[in-house]
Formats: C-alpha cells, structure tokens, sequence
C-alpha cells in the first residue's frame, strides 16, 4: 500500500504527543506535520513541546517545525488526525473538512452531529456510511470523530452483548485514571488519599454517546440504540486505565457462561481487515476474582484491548461485570488511529497531497 | 448516671486500638479490661500493642495488663465491647453471653443469628426487641452486634427513604479505604497507581445485612425488608472513608428536592436520648457538585455522620446519589461505642460489676 | 490580658485559611478582619473562600466581610498576620508597618531584611531586639516574619546541637509535603508513582535563613551563625509534614546518647513565657527505628513540634538524624501565630485599635 | 555463539519473575529449567506462580515444571541465574557452584565473600580476576554476585568521577520505591500520604558494598576503596526506580562543566563487548532542572541506564546530583543478566550440559 502524509492539529497538546507517538514506525503512515496553537509557530516540535510521556518526544517528530493549524499550512498531507480543545475544533475540523481533508478526531466538538460516525471499528463500522451525507455537504473532505475516553470500553464491552440478547439499561459506575484530564490535569491534593466524585460533562457524555454507538445507519442518519445508561463518574489517583463497574439488564436472560463465551468469541466489524492498531481479541476476559486492575492490566493487546472481569449474576438487573481500558491509548490516541486505518483498508481516506 | 466499666475483646487488633481510643473520657463508660490472644496476656497493653493510629497508646489504657478472652478474666467489668476475628468470636462471644455479659460487637460472626441485633441506633433501635428472645436462651447476657463498615453507611442513607417512599432496589458500587481492611491491610503494590475490584465477602455482606438491617421485629424475629440491592465493591487508596455510588428504585417516586428534604430532617430513632457518640445530624447533604470526597467528609460529626451529595435523577433506576462514612469510626469502633450508649440508655445493658 | 483583634491579610489563601482556623477559640486573639485582593471585596469570606481545609470555614470568620488590604480598611485591628504571597507582600507590608500596624508576617518578602526578625521563638527569641532599629525607620508600626517551612523544622532541631557543641556544616535532604505549596499545588501526575527532585528557590532558601536563624544580635543587626548548610530538596506525595534526612558535623565531638539527651532537655526561649501555641516540648525525640513518619507523626504537640528520630553516627560526617515538622502549622500558620504570641507576652504588641 | 541452557533458581519470586521474563528472546540464553521451593515442584511455572508483573507469564516459561533447587534437578542447564533469598542461597549456591555451575546470583548471601566479585560490569569488570581464587576452592564452579538495588545506581553513577577525581566520601538520601521489598512489599499504610524513612539493613550494604566495588584486585582480592559513604534510606510510594540524592567530596576540585562531561563520557569496561543487556550509555544525564523523577526517567536504556540530573555544587562537601536507577531491572534482575552476559563475552561461562 502507498504510504499517507499525516498531519497532527493539537499536536503540542497531551492527546497530540500520543498521537505522535503512535505514529513512528506505522506501517502506513508517516507523520509529515505537526500544527498548534499561534504562539508554538515555527518552533520545532521537540522545543516547543512540554512532552509528557517517558523519554523524550520521537526522533522523527521532533524535528518537525510547527506551523498554524490552517488548511494551507498542511497542504502537504494526505488527511490530519486532531487531537484540539473542543472549542477550538469547532472552527478548525470543519474548515480541514471544506478544504477536502478528512479529519479524524479526537475532540468531542461534532460526536453528536447528525452526519459525523463516533466510530469504533469494532463495534459500529458500519457508520462510515454516514460519510456519503457528509461529503455531499462537504465535497472530498469530512470529519469522524472517536467516542469519550470512557465511553469507548463500556460499548466495547457491552456491543457483543446487545447483539446477542439485547440491551435494556445499565448502570455504570467509573473509576477514572487522571491522565485522561489534560495537561495539567488534577490536582495531586484532590488525589492522594482522596477520590473526586465527579468530572464535568462526563456522565452525560456516557449516557448519550453509548446510544450513538450502539445505533444503526438509517437513510443517511443513526437510528440511536434504545438503550437506557446511567453513569456515575469518579476521578481516582490512577495514571492510566479507566475501570468501570457495571451492572446490566439484558432483553433476554443469558446465563454467566453464555456471557464469557459471547464476550471471548467477538472479533468485531474489523476481523480480517489487517488494521495494524486492531488487536485479534478487542474483548479479553479473565477468570480470576480480582481482576481486571489498571496497572496489571491496562496494556493488554497493546493497550487496544478492552479487559473483562467478575462477569456475574445481578441481583438488582440481572448481569454485573468489571472492565477496564486503557485511556489514552483504546478511549484517545489509538482509538483515532485504528479509525484511520479502517478508513484506509475500506479505501475511504482520500489521498490530497502530491507524491 | 452511674459510670460502667467495660472490657475490649481483642484489644490489640485495629479495631480493638480504636475502641480503646474512643472510651478515653467517655461519659458514660470506663475502660477496665483490656483481653487479647494468648501470646500477649501478662503483657502492659502499651508495650503489647502495634499502635496503628497516630501519636501513642492513651495513658489510661496503656498501663493496663492484658488478659485472656475468658469472662473469668474480666470479672470486674459490667460489658464487654468486641473487636474480635470473625473465627474466634464464633466461639468467646457466646461464653461470654452465657456468663452474663452483654456482648456489644463488632464482629461478623453473629450478625445474621436469628435473634441478635444487627443495629444501627438511628434506623432500627427496635430491633433490640430481640433480646428478650436471646436472654431467654442464655440468661442475662446477650450479643448485639453492628453491620460491616461498608454497608452501615449504605443503610443510614437510604434509611429515610426507605421509611418514606419504599425502596425497591439498588445498585450499590464502592470505593472502599485500606483502613477497612484490618492491621495488615493491602499492599502498598495493589494500591498505587492501582485499584482492587474485588473485597472477599463483601457484596456478600452488603447484599445480605441491607434487608436485615431495614426490617421489622416480628414475633421476636427480624422479617428482612423486601428490598434487592446489588454491590460492586472496590479498594481504592485512600485512608479513611467509604465513597459509595448508589442508583435506586424507590416505591414511590420522589423529586430531587423531596429526596434532599427527606435526608435532612431526619433525626432517627436515637434522636433525644443524648447518646455521647450520636450527632445531631446523622445524615449530612451536601449541595456543591463535587462532595463528599473521603480526606475532605470524612470527620463530619466526627466521623459519625453519612455525608450525601450528589442527588440526582438515574435515568435507569430513578435516583442516584453519592455518600460517604467514616469506616472505622460509623462503621466500626464508633458505631459499636454507639450500640452500646442505645442499650445504656435504655437500660437493657445489665450491670455485672460490684462496685 | 485584654485581647487584641488581628486582621488577617491574605485571608482566602491557604495559609490565610489556616491562619483564620487557628484564631478560632485563641485565648488572647480575636480574628476582627479579612482582608484579600480587589476581586473578593465585599464578599462575605464563607462565600468567597475555596476553603481547602476539612470541613467548612469556621463560624465566626465565614460571616466577615472581605476588605481590602489597606490600612485604612483594617482600623479596627490592633495588629496583622500576613499570609500574602511575596510580591504583594513587597508593596502592602510596609504599607501596614508605616501605618503603625504591627505585621506579623508568613510571607518571604522581607525575611533576609537588616531589621526585620527571622524568628522561630523557642530558638532565637532575642531577635526581636532588631525591632528597636526598624521602628526608628518605621515609627510605631513594625514587621517581623518567619522562616520557610522546610527550615523551620530543621532550625528548631539543630539549635540545641548549636547551642551545646556547635554546628560546622550540615546535609539535608527533605521530602516535603504537597500543601506547602499553596492552593492549587502539583499536579496529580506528578506525585502519582513518582517524585519531584527540584523545589524552585527552596535549596537557596534552606541554606540562607538558617544561618540568620542561628545568629546573634549585634548592634542592632543579625551576625549569621557560621555554618554552612547544603540542601537537597524534592516533593512527594504526603499532605502534610515535611521529613527530612540530616547529616551534619558537630564543633565538637558528641555521642548519640548526648545528642538524644541534649535534644529532649530543649524547652527554648520561650520557657515558662505560657504561649498558647507553644508546645511544652518543641522537641519530641522517639526511639523506634522506623520514626518520625509524616502521617504518623505530624500532629504531635498539636502539629507544633519537630519530631526526631534516628539518631545515630554519620560515617561521613559525624552525626546522623531524621526530622519531621508540620509544614502548615508549624512551618506557616502556627508558626506565625506564635510569633504573635512572643510579641504579645513580651509587651511588644502595639494595640492600635480604640476599644 | 552457540547458545546457553540456564536454570533459573527461585524462580517463582519477585526477581525470579524478572529473570523469566528477561530471557524470553534472549540472543545468547535459553530458559531451560526453572527450580522452586519444595511445595511448588511438579507444577507447570505458569499455574505455581502468582505473576506480578504486567500480563501473563511468558509463553516459553509458563509451561516448564518446576524442579527442587539441587543440582541434579538442573543437570539439563549450563549455568544458573540465582533469584534466593538470603537465607536459602547460603546453602543452595555452594551447592550449585561445588557441582561446577556457575552461579550468578542477585542475593545478598555472599556479596561479601573474600573471593566473589560483586560486580557491576561497566565499573569493576576485572573483578572477575577473583574467579581462579574461587575456582581453585570449588572446583569448575563459581559464585557471582551483583550489588543491592540501591547501590548499584549509585555506584555506576560515581563511578566515572572515582576513577578521574579520587572520591573521599559522600551522603547519599535514598527515596526507594516499593518493587524493591519482595512480592509481599510493604503495606500501603505505610505508603499512602507517608514515607517510611528505615529499610532493615539498608544504609549498612550500601556503605559497605560500594567501596568494595569500587575497589581493586590485589593478589587475588579485592582492596576496597578508600570512599566513606553515609546512607539514609527511605521508603516511598513510586512502584519502580530508586531515586538518590547525593552530596559528596572528591578526591580534587572539579567544577559542574567537568563532572557532566565526565558521567557523559563514560562508556565503562564493557564498551565494545556488544552485550545484549548494555547500553550504549550507562550513564544519561539530563539538563532540566527537575530530572530525573521515577515514572518519566526510569526505563531509559531499557531500564539498564542511569539518569543523573541537577549536577551542582555543594556548599558542604563540594559537589551534588541526584541519580535514578530502575530498582528490579538494573538494580536486580537486569543487573544479574548482564553479569552472565559478561562472564559468556569473556569465554568464562563454563557450559555444563551435554547438547
């Protein structure tokens, strides 16, 4: 396959770094350029970064000079991935999207625009159609967005289930990993021998982006799910690894071990597209009791995996479990990736630079 | 009113150190008797004992000597206060029943014999009602026990509700402290950067106790209420402080505001008997988005009240809402303390000692 | 003694907070006023405060409202404590001094001023002797402030050693608490798992004031102790206690036994002087192997105490020993208010409000 | 090179999970054999041993059987990796050496012995001259040791500036994280908003070991450098890399320009060796002035290097810095991979077994 020309919107930023580093040594992609705010302009990456993540920002990054997250500026690129405030992406995507790049966003600006996927190839594939209604809006170009950090694992986890038996209600309760709240993110006081019980915005997100998720294309729009979520949101001293708790109604009963067996089997809607970010099992569930933990378990398949536990009867709804994902990589940066790669392998993302 | 002399079961364990805390200037109670394993009897309690709280042993009960878990050994006192492992309890709690003394415990041991309390002053004082039907098996003595520090919080919370709207069921997740977790407690490597989603026994426990807890005496019987609740229970790294997240079906519905107004008038059962540990307000509702967190609630009313915020509607179950308590102050040592002020006010704690 | 009424400047910061918490109850002060920046004035302080400590603001400072930090606003107070950060410290202290305000002071701005006291009272209460010259320059009004809290710790528990068989030069290493560092302090993602080696400006400040601290008053000025001191200074994850690791050479020669004994016979100048914020042992000395420890340790004598332990040979440098302080008691808000009470005990206090 | 058959002994524990997982993909030695304690033998590794690392054992160690540690059980093996406790390897590794393995052993049992070298390859590889003497005891057979977690940083660390400055003595504060203490490890009691400032004999093997390493072979032995170290050591809640703070004095003057162009310069006795576990640089050192820190510098090199930061003068003994070094990979298990590695480069690894 030819190579794309990537470029990153946000790319100073906690989710742009990520991005970044996911990028060296794809095996489709090369990062080309890197964009931010006005006052980075010019600056190489590696100096005007405040890099976050161990080691130091990646060899072929860093030398990479900034420049104004402006069409023309990224006229080298074959399409951009945008890790921007949502503030801001609600100017900039759209103006990537008119120029004909397509943009495949992290930012919560346009999840629940009637014709923009919130995709995870796994579970919703299929919601690329919505793209036909985009482009006629757009001409070549259009934006997908990837769902909440914590939304991402629950509907993974929770997809095979409401294939097989159906989807009723579900309550889930998240212990949240700090890294998922920015740059600055929280404060060390609010953390240590402590628990936020709340995070703006998120229990809304859950509630309405797993609708979304779990929802059908229909004449060009998504028929949401009628699926019922409450969240409640907690922030705890983790670094990475959201773990929630969930209890489930399902529409038809399903035993313990039908459960683990619909959960092992799932390969999802990429099974045998090669994604190189996908891994073989998206769901991986464990026996053990106590398990799955943030640090023990977060990186399994590379941090793209989901990890399930303690799948066991509810006495309030019917079925309870654990599940954990890595936030930063399957609910951020490599969710936007694999989003990308499904793209490509579908032959979805439009080549604009010249070779 | 005439001061009783009172003897701790277990006296060295956590638990036990914090029952010797809290009756350092009680009103009401004198510290007499210190009892432990065998290993440690003839020993001064401040050289027996791994203080685990902070400063030092208090100066009345360090000079103490221990003795063993046999009434013989503590005839001098009028009741005994017990911090004893479930395993040991099963059998020194009944002998010291047999032998006349009440047994106010903190034990799991008997918490679901049929004819032993499982008491929270403020919501079932009459569940002491059972005692008549115990003493008629051993005598003077009796057991009377309070619940697992995880659902004591739980119970006093939607304990209001209860009695007002009905409750039909719940979805209980908590966010437990180490503390809660004895003297040894967890390590330091499955806590940091880390969460465990699993406590041996404890959904067990909460599941169980809840319905005990909010039924009615019946024919010397308690008849559990009919309520189903459901817990995921986790460890998280904080000191001190039960975090619960809990959605609800109440038998009625109820308004956020009624639910609010509904938590803070109520004063419960123990409300004019001037109990020392017992705090005006038991249950504390506090309005900012963000509370109660665990190091910033926890010590309201010192550390006997259950802080509630976060009321709101849940879109799956009709009400939802955060609390917090102290675990090893409510939930253990100073909810045993409480027990026994109900029954020393009631005149049910019989006076063994000649003074 | 008729009380005095204190203003408090800086109010709705965190050492302002807990400036105004220990006013609560004092015996000889009542807090009168509450003074912060333009954008707070008018407000009442319960409102205005992000109150950060446990708890809600105390009841008779919640209802006062906020002036501006003008001496004019302030008439009614008899003197100020200063909890103002050093830049607006640098303008508004001697604003008060020249005003005729006694301002006892936490802020850095003028701690390595000529004339101005760098005092801890149990180590060098004679340097109030420097006030005679400042308020030749001032007038009335005077400022007197006290040190850093990561050498305050280390100044009380190395003057005895001073004192008995001098002091050449030590090493510290401290591992400071995460409120000394003001309101919105590290961030989470720096704490969790891992540990700050650097503190902007501490090393420098360890090192300056300790030499001011241990010197004598000589004509009218501070002649520093001759003694050199090197600091390694790093931030963890506790909230509150600074410990710190000290190796340090001695003028002469002294066993441990001596050095343990010399530290426990410490009561320091202020001795019988009845401070209500002194402890009657500003030195607590424990023999375990394993103490002081900051949880465990930091609220000994009310938090006023520097605990010490570990004392033994230093093969490097002679002598070796832990210490622990309370950085926001001792080292800031209780330090202050025992400045205050020095000030008060010895006649030196001005009272400038009409009663 | 015709590859090795290793046996691992105690291979169940913390560190003998290290060295598992160390030889998967090793280029020069196989995993052949894995030997416990009594109660695990007969048991595939995989379902004996309660993994505590990230995933799951490896595939190729998961499915071995465990063996008892004597000699026979291992016959299959060239040599041996030895992850004992203390206590065992006294009897287990004379053993094992009498038997003619070579034994190259992360226990502290014979770091000591007259003629074992305690090598650290890049500082003291001619230690390995101690091999005849020894050999000349046992026969075919040897025993090698590499030093304690926290000295091997420290001395890999000072090393360089011994060899080119003469080094007279120094104090190093250690802040050591919790992998360090075994699979059991220390409470998170201890851990959480604490620091334990003793680890049992800790300060002891550190001014010990160091001056043997950075001794010299003279007839035979090894003549222990002239350096006096002082240690205090700390327990702190970071998961992997002990950080050290040290102050120290060398042998003459050098100023900060040198030093770091000296740590920069170093390549050390394996430069050239090209082995698998080396690398390039032992020792990187940082700019920022708030590096090294545990979580962001710990794994450079692989976990192999170590990351010196904050290079400075000193007020007290000339010269300071602060260094970080992966505890459980160069401190333990990297350490004792690298010693075969260079024993194996040096054609002094005996092969035992018949291929």
């Amino acid at each position: 396959m030819q190579r794309y020309r990537v470029g990153i919107l946000g790319a100073t930023g906690v989710v742009g770094q990520r991005l970044a580093a996911r990028l060296v040594g794809h095996p489709w992609f090369d990062l080309a350029a890197v964009a931010a705010s006005e006052r980075s302009i010019g600056k190489e990456y590696g100096d005007a970064v405040a890099w976050t993540l161990p080691g130091d920002p990646p060899a072929g990054a860093g030398g990479l000079r900034l420049v104004a997250c402006r069409p023309e500026d990224l006229a080298g690129c074959d399409f951009v991935l945008s890790a921007l405030d949502a503030g801001v992406a609600r100017e900039v995507e759209p103006a990537f999207a008119n120029a004909g790049f397509a943009v495949i966003s992290n930012s919560s600006a346009f999840r629940q625009a009637d014709d923009v996927p919130l995709l995870i190839p796994e579970v919703n594939a299929p919601h690329v159609g919505l793209l036909d209604r985009q482009r006629a809006r757009t001409g070549a170009g259009y934006i997908v967005t990837n769902p909440n950090c914590s939304v991402t694992g629950l509907a993974l986890a929770v997809a095979p289930l409401h294939r097989a038996f159906g989807l009723v209600r579900l309550v889930v309760t998240t212990l949240q990993a700090i890294s998922g709240a920015g740059a600055d993110g929280p404060r060390a006081l609010d953390l240590i021998d402590n628990v936020l019980p709340f995070i703006p915005g998120e229990e809304e997100k859950i509630e309405r982006e797993l609708a979304k998720i779990l929802g059908q294309v229909d004449q060009g729009r998504i028929r949401p799910a009628d699926v019922v979520a409450s969240a409640h949101c907690h922030r705890v001293g983790t670094i990475d690894g959201h773990l929630e708790a969930v209890s489930m109604e399902l529409g038809e009963p399903a035993g313990v071990g039908e459960v683990v067996d619909c959960l092992r089997a799932f390969r999802g809607d990429t099974d045998g597209l090669g994604l190189p970010s996908a891994c073989g099992h998206p769901i991986v569930v464990r026996d053990e009791p106590d398990r799955p933990q943030p640090r023990r378990d977060r990186d399994v398949g590379g941090g793209m995996a989901v990890v399930v536990g303690r799948v066991r009867p509810c006495a309030a709804l019917g079925l309870k479990l654990e599940l954990l994902s890595h936030n930063t990589v399957r609910g951020a940066a490599g969710g936007t990736v694999l989003n990308a790669e499904l793209l490509a392998a579908r032959q979805l993302l439009p080549r604009r630079a010249r070779h």
